[in-house]
């Protein structure tokens, strides 16, 4: 009888996986089970869906169950959802939600792709139904529906990271009402505080009621009760963060890694045999820190479930890990990030210096030029890049992509400045903000290591 | 007496290095020597400056010679050409232009930025004064004013270089009929011929008469003489390239290096006791190739200049070389290209696989996605990352630089796989387009190395 491999969760974490291991081994039977109703989409488009640049559910799916079935002879079954992992077995039981029935399925090979779900504060009146968590295609379907039934003039997000801010975006876009609340000091706290403001700014100025300082306390009466007093809302959107949907797999037993996430090493092996996991649900190691921490962004999922598909298809792949690189773009402006920043640096116990440029996506002189702010973060002594923020319009955020690369390689900030990259006056400047802000680094590296 | 410092030289490559002389050495006198009419400015922005998108020539000046003299103590001498150099008496004789006498100056260290000049083909008719070069402000004041009185209306480009496209672009933005000759089979040789054809389409569909495989052979009558026939001609422009403007250089005894350019070491030593070079004059070092090349950009200009300055000023810095890598937006399309192409490679005796990705420029989900083609140039067996190229439209160009910098850090196909880049729908795919085009490349190692 053939070997299977089961994978749980029909996300791309669990898709890319699934195909990868098909792609080694034509002999394995593959079962994909998802609790959703959609395979494999783009769950970092869906903020789009609520601000309408995305017309359609349609648009965001990679590849349907069909596509899956005749292409790669994975076998998916929607709406299953699996309630338990028997380690010792080798079976998962599985709940099909529609007829309603449980069936057990076992497995050689098992892969978890569970994902992460929303925060939801445990804060009275969180459970209201028109306190909205978005992390599926399901999730955002029953928000939209919401936004068009009630006929929606007050949003308050609560929350500044990623998500949090395109919603407010995509709100403002719909003409609806937003107050976005934060409990810290600035919105977006993977970026420094300083340039925290900037962003802040900017929100302000397309129309988003940022409101920072402020603690959310409970959900009562279409009302966010905080500590400023209540802010009426025909619908909340929660915006705080997520975590790895791990329970299923540490009640099987498997070992939690940072975070809560299930551990895995570098060949996205779990602590069992023949158990892989990838995405979010999963953590992984950080190249600047050299922690295990847990990042559920759309790339790391993805290049793990390649790493763990190919290992699940008998060859031979490693990760070797992440820098916490994210982009966004809201209002307008690009928001960009990689490795450590100031805070995250001084937690893991190094000194640093920071070099920041004020310059311009492209020559001075040539039409459509705007501010860009680069900041490089360096390491005290060795000069060795430990992280870069980017921020600006005119499509400057990919070029975080440079310090990402520089820090993959260990360079430090005097050899970004050598760097030869690419310079069109109307596209660019003739030495990159990056650079200027490596310049800047590497100088006060030089007068540190002089005193 | 204050040692001198003389720079030949009144461009980027001659002016950095005597800033950074200057912040090295405040007791220095330095002057600088410069046979045209402005110093320090972006000539990379000349050919926006026929096109109309920038305004007036002051536009694209950095910096003023009062601005050196102010702020750096610089005594910058225009209209004053250097004619000949003595390396035993260390002086410099030099006509001042406007008051038509010679003089001379002695110097202690010496920085040659003699820059390039365009190549002017052996052919009849070449010097007649409707036919022009474009190297300086001066010549493309000299184009602008023969455009505006000659009411122009029919322009040949010859050459399809970086020059000439952008001057061919810019023409046509002007309201004139432009013809773009090219002895070669594809237009911009920098770019494998297969991209190259997509660019020829992209030139023909924006209005530009191009025509490949045609060579000129002379100038007459308002025409220019090809291998096909006259082509009628208000005006010709050159962009057939620029040689290094070393003669002075060389006749006073310094050492040539590659394509005739000033032979440099890494610090941007020539073969004479404390006399540097940098910019266009002089030659450098491909990272890739490891051969001694001669690259005229601004990029590299700027960047051995502050090399030179910094020696010159008792510093110590070293410049580790270039990529070649260029970038250049013509009719809203960028092309990029870093490393060696396939040519290059050939020619270097490296063997080596092409992988090249068909993408687009954001989630092909999202409004304003375009067609993007990458392509990932690696040496067969090691998968060492020797090259690539990008083209498209939506502001892709500057993606080079990852490749650039992962070639400078010496990684493989498999290692830009694994990079941790910046993904946002709204600006970028889920896999940027050089790793799809690095998974190809690496499959493509992989196979051969299975073999």
């Amino acid at each position: 009888m053939a070997e299977r491999l089961v994978v749980i969760g029909g996300n791309p974490a669990g898709m890319a996986a699934a195909t990868n291991a098909r792609r080694g081994r034509p002999d394995l039977e593959i079962v994909a089970v998802e609790r959703g109703s959609h395979t494999s989409y783009s769950s970092c488009g869906l903020p789009y869906l609520v601000g309408g640049a995305v017309g359609s559910v349609d648009d965001l799916v990679v590849r349907t169950p069909q596509e899956f079935r005749d292409h790669h002879r994975i076998d998916v079954r929607l709406r299953h959802e699996v309630v338990g992992i028997d380690l010792d077995a080798r079976r998962i039981e599985v709940r099909a939600l529609d007829q309603a029935r449980t069936l057990h399925l076992g497995f050689d090979l098992l892969h978890l792709a569970t994902g992460a779900r929303p925060n939801r504060p445990d804060l009275p009146g969180v459970d209201e139904p028109w306190v909205h968590g978005v992390q599926t295609i399901d999730d955002t379907t029953r928000l939209l529906r919401a936004v068009e039934e009630q006929r929606c003039r007050r949003v308050v997000v609560v929350g500044s990271g990623y998500i949090g801010l395109e919603l407010a975006e995509a709100f403002v876009d719909r003409g609806v009402e937003v107050t976005l609340l934060e409990a810290g000091p600035q919105p977006l706290a993977a970026i420094d505080p300083d340039l925290g403001a900037q962003v802040a700014a900017v929100l302000r100025g397309y129309g988003v009621g940022l409101r920072l300082g402020v603690q959310v306390q409970g959900f009562e009466d279409h009302q966010v009760l905080t500590s400023e007093g209540p802010v009426p809302a025909d619908l909340v959107v929660l915006g705080t963060g997520v975590r790895p949907a791990s329970e299923l797999a540490l009640d099987a037993g498997l070992a939690a890694g940072a975070n809560g996430a299930i551990a895995v090493d570098h060949r996205q092996r779990t602590s069992a045999s023949g158990i892989y996991a990838a995405g979010d649900c999963a953590d992984t190691y950080h190249l600047v820190s050299r922690r295990r921490v847990h990042i559920a962004l759309g790339t790391v999922a993805n290049k793990t479930a390649r790493v763990a598909g190919t290992n699940l298809g008998g060859g031979y792949a490693t990760f070797p890990g992440v820098l916490g690189t994210a982009l966004t773009r809201v209002c307008q402006f690009e928001i960009a990030r990689t490795g450590l920043n100031q805070a995250q640096a001084r937690e893991a116990g190094l000194e640093f210096v920071v070099g920041t440029a004020q310059a311009t996506s492209r020559a001075g002189y040539f039409p459509g030029a705007v501010d860009v702010t680069a900041r490089v973060i360096a390491e005290r002594g060795t000069g060795r890049v430990l992280g870069g923020q980017l921020l600006g319009g005119d499509r400057v955020g990919k070029r975080i992509d440079t310090l990402a690369t520089a820090i993959t390689a260990g360079f430090t900030a005097s050899q970004v400045i050598d760097l030869d990259l690419g310079y069109a006056p109307a596209v660019s400047t003739l030495w990159d903000p990056v650079q200027v802000a490596a310049q800047e680094a590497a100088n006060l590296v030089a007068r540190g290591s002089a005193r």
